[in-house]
């Protein structure tokens, strides 16, 4: 309720500010028996983490989780699973441009006003830090649901838009670019892009897309948890993120309903999907896809005019080792959280029918 | 958890379906003491009614509520606060082109296969009907946040759009037409768009814009619950939202962060409000405003060709009385969930601080 | 979370004052496909009503339930079961000795502290009339439980005890007598005593135990939630309730560990069962059985001092119609919040494993 | 919802084994601003660690707490606080009397059959060594109520019963003998008495009454989470407890009406309190006490029979480390789960009125 548990009977608690002793979450409500691949926890963290390439963060952050319950001779319990991510370089800094006034745009000034103080080390709770611990319950969810296939890539940078059906794109490619776009010529504009934009010491958004297969009929409930609108919660809580879309999405707005109905062939499965895999909420077997949009970062390289806690306008400058673009890094985030969203509803559809 | 049950601490917990004997809901933590004018919540209600004007559904549906409980001399008591909608035509109808066939783009097949089996008429629970529950709740949250003002318009109807930014609109037109667009000439052209649509008995998508003003500073949680990761959610679960962003929204993915952040002034408020309201998901006291976008209504009145439970092919023929466009009805939908997540947020800022 | 819910995955949501228009709930997650058989919902209502034998209030309430939605052709749906008690006679009353002052031992005072004012007729919502809703839910989920037994009794009435185990019990004689003891002997006792009390104007207080009966092995959770805490929470809810036991009990509390570990048979079962059926929380099969204590209902009629909303004190007369004893009335709330409770366990545990 | 998260606004997500790498836990939902002294955390901690004196049990475990996050500058920050106790001697141990074969009243048989296997390392989760996290919440949750005080006591060990009232006792002694019985002469015969059943190699059980006073009034929810009920859950939820009574308790059972009344003075306190301070679940501002049972502990230092898991009859010899009696040691574990009760009610109190 306080806003640090994801989910309802597959549930991730997390914990950590960006500059503190540790971050981590536990994981409660995940079935016994899944024999977890610690292996593929690390990696996803490793997709995430600052210095992978030269278009992210240069800050050195190992994350290296360690598990500290919940797994016993290789396999899940049934028990919570505790974890931390121990924070390495804690070393004393110099916080004096947060610490006494407001970064604009950032959560500083809200978190003041809210708690009456904030831990302003490296932005505290409000760092995107955080989502480290959604990574490692999502890369548990991910295992559990092992004939799930999820797919997130980035499809738009700026203006700059990889102009493909999901359907052409190979997802093998997603890693083999710092872009995380699929399309290697595509990504290859989009790094260089990027890193004009971090050569004026300036951030830009974009858009990440992601494709969810093999999903079973029947997930989501008819109301308030319809499957789209718990994955559009999920998404929207990532930080950054300005809007969300599945489907025909904004697009299907100008559509008449002769043209956006999708038809059923024989099977059950439709000839179109506009619905993007999901109808009255629940899931219909067909793809799911959506559509994630990351504003740019709020810390840009350069002098800015603010005001302290005292209301005073001061000039402060930009510093720090940061992303000019987020959405690369974002992209394990954005399958984890869809991983744990399927997760918890796919336990919760045992519970349907007698 | 089944997804009846909205909220943390202001709840509405819904029932019904469309055709059963009585749609309403149980509203449990509102603070007592409000004085409830229970005429505002029916006419609440009747904003979103069938048969209002020439281009919504012409069903005929008093839609009167009766509270049973939670209130007591003019004031809530603290207690839950029980209500119905007793459906009053409840008249034996033809269902044999729903109940043996899948309508497209209806939730009609993954109820099947979900429950089992289906309440077939009139769409059952997925039937839109069920908002109407929704809207009782959100006009006790707004009488709950009476400082707060929230105002949901058309922004958008098929490719026709609003092209005024929402401080240059008079929001007290929002209800002086049928359309629900404040500005009275483009209100104009989209209802005789409409008008167009309905003659071929067709559908069409649109887009609900709303602006909440005078939020207190501090509503939202740092992580999964940001307000308008929570907003986000609402308006999802509304039916037919393929897409919600808010402030700068799909846009700002194509904007740089030197571009994109707002400027503090010395009290606090911003220069610009590309957040739209809300930094690091909590409210900073400017404007809140975000965009739903409705897919087109799945129902036409033209013939089809789909199939039935046994998988074969059949020809059906949409009929009954339903909306050309959804929008101007779901206008007050949208109020009245941004009204409920605020209530929500209200209670449990009160719990932030010693 | 205000505490109108109660469970997790089946789950009640009620409402209703004693004496406002109806009271009723909402029954969400109860899993689609019960073939529901109304009328024994109604007698379960019949067996908690006024009116029912010499010993128990006067009072003429029918409670007849509308069931609004969420049943269809004789099965649940799956989608949320709404449903009313509509109050037959709310004629105006005199209320004037419990509005203006405080009985000794009711929530009159404690309401008008915590909420500001009360409803003050009949005791508002902290009337064990409240507790049909409760007896609704626990017939459903009865219903579901179809192999489950659960059989509660009345064990004591004020000094008088029920002096066998209850494997030489035979339940069916339950509802033979109005005591609701299966002792045909000891109830008849019991009734006479009840009788001599109601005859001086007072009260007495009693226990309940409950046997609940081939239960699947493996339900409640290791460690906020086991299945005793979950259900001493469950009995401690009940109007008038002051403690609650399981197996051995108050009386464990005297015991060597070497007397009280129950030894295994080779299939699983225990020779002995002071366990109470739950281990570390967990069914393991065997009977569980609890004790319930109530006390005395507070009404008495009798004059008695106390002191209205100015504090000054002053002298009143209990009237009306009132149990002399609660435990006759009391056997099916009992029933249904344990049926409530185990519906729940049984739902989820069916997500514990992959 | 899984059963490792208790309270709602104030709220423990607890982890960890008896023999894993660390159990911990996070705090969501404590206020931002309490001035956390940590020495009196780890304090409380101690009072519930082993090896304290010779009649609880010799193992040597620190228990040493650390704060992850939540916490700044000395104080909450409103964010969650995440915290371990790392397991220091988790050498190969000898598990093979508990891996293949169950023991007795203790949770083994049921883990297996519910989750398919287990992690038996010293219990696993269903180790009263997890209450280290309960201790380490209630110690933060005792100092945001720093006006409500809490004394928890050992008031019954085996037949032999502290016969004074609580009025009659002086808590600062609690802590100054190895029972916890604020009775000295009393405290001096259970310890001699303890040490016979541990030179007899067997266990004895024993009762803890606590008493909080100061509480405001208006704390606990009218209908299902009345405040005895939800104390009665969390104290049912400790390992090894078998009942529960508040206020008259059991004994309220023999009593009239006309007795157990408690007449009101003109301030609204009240001359009795056999209601215990709670009146329809809600506080009254009396004293709240109530009395929990604690069976004896299961593990004896006995050869016994039992089955393994392929149900053969064997015959096992209970060793190992192991408390004679459990509530000395479980006296700030009572302690705690009540102060995380309080914590939660009192947060939610804020939400009750306009």
């Amino acid at each position: 309720m306080a806003g640090n548990t994801f989910g309802h009977l597959f549930k991730l608690t997390s914990f950590g500010e960006s500059h503190g002793r540790a971050l981590g979450g536990v994981i409660d409500g995940c079935p016994a028996g899944i024999e977890l691949d610690l292996e593929k926890i690390q990696l996803e963290l490793n997709r995430r983490k600052p210095g992978q390439s030269a278009i992210v963060t240069q800050r050195k952050e190992p994350d290296t989780v360690e598990i500290y319950s919940g797994v016993f001779e290789g396999k899940t319990t049934g028990t919570p699973i505790g974890f931390a991510i121990h924070n390495t370089n804690q070393k004393s800094k110099d916080y004096s441009h947060i610490k006494d006034s407001y970064r604009p745009s950032h959560a500083d000034y809200v978190y003041d006003r809210k708690y009456g103080f904030r831990d302003y080390r490296g932005g505290g709770r409000s760092s995107a830090r955080e989502t480290a611990s959604r990574v490692v319950a999502g890369a548990i969810a991910k295992q559990f649901l092992s004939n799930v296939k999820i797919n997130a890539f980035v499809s738009q940078v700026g203006e700059m838009k990889l102009e493909k059906n999901y359907k052409e794109l190979d997802f093998s490619k997603t890693e083999a670019n710092p872009v995380r776009c699929p399309d290697m010529e595509t990504a290859a504009r989009m790094e260089q892009y990027i890193k004009s934009i971090k050569k004026e010491g300036d951030t830009i958004g974009g858009v990440i897309t992601c494709v969810v297969q093999n999903v079973p009929i029947g997930l989501g409930e008819p109301v308030f948890d319809k499957l789209h609108a718990v994955l559009g919660g999920a998404m929207l809580s990532i930080n950054a993120v300005k809007g969300f879309e599945y489907g025909s999405g904004f697009n299907g707005v100008t559509m008449k309903g002769s043209e956006h109905n999708d038809s059923y062939n024989s099977d059950g499965t439709t000839t179109t999907n506009l619905s993007g895999g999901i109808q009255g909420g629940i899931s219909n077997g067909m793809d799911i896809y959506f559509n994630v949009a990351f504003k740019p970062v709020a810390t840009v390289l350069q002098s800015y005019e603010t005001i302290n806690k005292e209301g005073e306008k001061v000039t402060a400058q930009g510093k720090g080792r940061h992303d000019p673009c987020v959405v690369p890094r974002a992209v394990p985030i954005v399958e984890a959280m869809a991983a744990m969203v399927l997760a918890d509803f796919v336990l919760l559809a045992r519970t349907n029918k007698i």
